[in-house]
């Protein structure tokens, strides 16, 4: 596996001189990201952006530690076939038109793992985007950066049957300034599939928190689960095709059967996946993984400057289940000292419309270091006249009682420069009660 | 009501020097937005902003249309009575510390009522950020235009229990760009409360959608659902304090009771309001309505150019019991004469990964102008490559076929761009599939 993530040498099957292919999208990729042993295959090119270009993997006298097929499905089978004769060990296949349109591309994939079938050649895709690693700079995505940022260097990982959900998620790390360690498109995923890629993640060192968007299971769903048991970092799924429908887009999407979604639900409840049930939840979730401890409990405090906002994060807090214990008379009694006698010491505690930051210090500091709350949901609304930037600060320090701290905060310019620090420095923000509130139900849901 | 809105002559009561006090920025945004007939009231100034001070409205020759109290709650009652006296209609009290603190506020309200129970004048408020008029200018919000911008002329009012929602609501409208007509934060609503407000705007030629923030119902709940039901506009209300804790906080919030959640659920779907179940569902929903006709049914087509979205939207359709019928035989032979073999001509209909603007133009035209759906939703992925911009002037194009069209798209600066032509042109734009499934999903409520 570690060839796909680390190569030495690539060969791009399908490199083009025309801008507008994939296969010149892909080859400049690697040659931007400053790959020396790189190989453009293409029988009618001389070379490709000063490169020089070769009419098949075999003329190359180099070893091939990746190859990237870029052509028409109908030849896909005569390059793998080289590529294995080259003894090249792992293998990307980007073109689509398989088992996703049919019988005929159905037939074209048992002739891909019969070629596969008898030496050590393992292939990820066909009809995908294939992989982007943030460290190594392995970039197989035919998508321009103009359309679709590349995440920094950061701690999640995702894994992905479809390309779209894919770059989607990537462009809006990149948008959000959000780490990433790697990505895997793997589409139709003949060979490599979902269960081998997360047994991977599971052991790789930059990757902390693993995202799967699955349509349907590859192979047996029962050894998908016992493997994934033993992964001990959260896996964050979103399981699409759910309804009768949805389940037929499927098959024509990647040629999966999506199955039962209940028993798929209860499934990954039983062995410890954290299902997300929206796109956004995948997002989400996996931001309050990437930088929050896990909770030792689900015990929260909310605390806010905007009574409504406090009051839709409970009805949600009671929704999913987590406690909202009243302050101690102890507690209650350190809070009083600094707070106006118009702030509501409950839980939620408000801090009322003329809230300032040390304010919102004190209520944190209490909390935190007492042993009543497991972590805590802030809410910042910015336009509040009276709440310094300085809050900003008050709450990154708030890291060293080593509880989850989410935030809630959402607004125009002035909102969006105090949210980007506090994201800068780990402390992650929904622009919504709802929100931050599931995210954090999705760390205790991980604790349990 | 009208003086609360377009008044000719207003007092800030409350007007203060000091640019930190809520009585300054009031006085300053009347000021600056060019109101002439401007008498601040402050008994220590002789001027503030070069405009003559005086000790009591009493003293000011001219009419009064509508006085903005800013006082401390203790001598909230005096000035009231001295409004009274100089025979004001209007007056907007934004002073806190009355039922929402308990015993002794409530006891001060039912001073207030007593002051204004014989004679003409009319309270919004206390404990409330007052309103803002998009066309008049009428602005008593006391939040800096840095951090709580004021949204452009549009067709949306909103009346909202909380300031803190409300302050959120028409900072995130202004940061989209999207207008309003008339936002009014309430809070205790010891006279002027929802019921009477919703009229108003149901009567309101420059409203088209109205949304409610509302905690608890300040009277008689039967009286104010048959007042709403004859209001034939859409309504969208988010009601908050759902749960046990979540309806004890809305006590100490603005003084109300929350009340049954599932009476009120049940009894808004009966009466016709569309209930918004999230914050961010009051926005989604009533930037739909603002935009968009009303369906004549609930057969949508979804048409993508990521598979996965599609899946994603078919889930969620499907959840909300939203029909997505196959288009004809002879639907799909007019599609089929210019769409690639390998696109999906079931619905979702698939322009896959290398869609065209042309595509999308023939898909949209092809079945907005069929008996077939009445709406579509329109999942455009920019990451996808071969998508031109010119898709978004298609798009728009497609107005003319007069059935709701809901596009959703997600990404980095690329995209946002293209999503904000769209916005521009009155085309809704969500970033998620599921979102923009529920936007048409509420259309389908209101049309039914």
């Amino acid at each position: 596996m570690q060839h796909f993530f680390n190569p030495k040498s690539i060969a791009v099957i399908g490199a083009s001189r025309d801008e507008g292919k994939l296969g010149h999208i892909i080859f400049k990729n690697f040659f931007e990201n400053g790959f020396k042993r790189l190989y453009p295959i293409n029988p009618n090119a001389d070379e490709i952006l000063g490169i020089k270009c070769y009419k098949s993997v075999l003329e190359v006298k180099d070893n091939i530690d990746l190859a990237v097929i870029a052509v028409p499905a109908k030849i896909v089978s005569q390059v793998l076939t080289e590529c294995v004769k080259k003894k090249v060990n792992s293998v990307v296949i980007i073109s689509s038109g398989f088992s996703e349109i049919g019988e005929e591309g159905k037939r074209m994939e048992e002739e891909l793992k019969g070629i596969i079938s008898k030496n050590k050649t393992r292939i990820i895709g066909p009809n995908c985007i294939g992989i982007y690693d943030a460290y190594s700079k392995v970039d197989t995505l035919f998508l321009s950066k103009e359309r679709c940022g590349r995440p920094k260097k950061g701690n999640i990982s995702f894994i992905s049957q479809s390309g779209a959900v894919g770059s989607t998620v990537l462009d809006v790390f990149y948008n959000m300034d959000i780490g990433i360690s790697k990505f895997v498109s793997y589409g139709n995923g003949i060979d490599i599939t979902e269960t081998e890629l997360l047994e991977f993640l599971g052991k790789d060192k930059s990757t902390k928190v693993i995202l799967a968007y699955l349509e349907g299971l590859k192979k047996d769903g029962r050894i998908f689960l016992e493997k994934v048991k033993k992964i001990k970092k959260p896996i964050i799924v979103l399981k699409s095709g759910k309804s009768d429908k949805g389940s037929k887009a499927v098959s024509s999407h990647t040629g999966s059967l999506a199955g039962e979604s209940k028993i798929y639900s209860s499934a990954f409840k039983q062995f410890g996946i954290i299902e997300a049930n929206r796109w956004e939840e995948l997002l989400d979730y996996s931001i309050a993984f990437s930088t929050q401890p896990v909770p030792r409990g689900n015990r929260i405090v909310i605390i806010t400057d905007g009574g409504g906002f406090g009051i839709l994060a409970t009805d949600e807090a009671e929704r999913l289940g987590l406690l909202l214990p009243e302050p101690s008379e102890k507690l209650k009694r350190s809070l009083a000292k600094t707070m106006p006698t118009y702030a509501s010491l409950h839980n939620p505690i408000d801090l009322t419309g003329d809230a300032t930051a040390e304010r919102y210090k004190i209520a944190l500091k209490e909390c935190l270091s007492s042993k009543e709350y497991d972590g805590a949901i802030v809410i910042c609304l910015f336009q509040v006249p009276t709440v310094e930037e300085k809050v900003v600060d008050y709450i990154i320090e708030c890291k060293k009682f080593r509880k989850p701290i989410i935030v809630c905060s959402v607004g125009s310019d002035f909102t969006e420069r105090q949210n980007k620090k506090l994201m800068a420095n780990n402390i992650p923000v929904y622009p919504t009660p709802e929100r931050a509130v599931r995210a954090f139900h999705a760390l205790v849901r991980f604790y349990k």
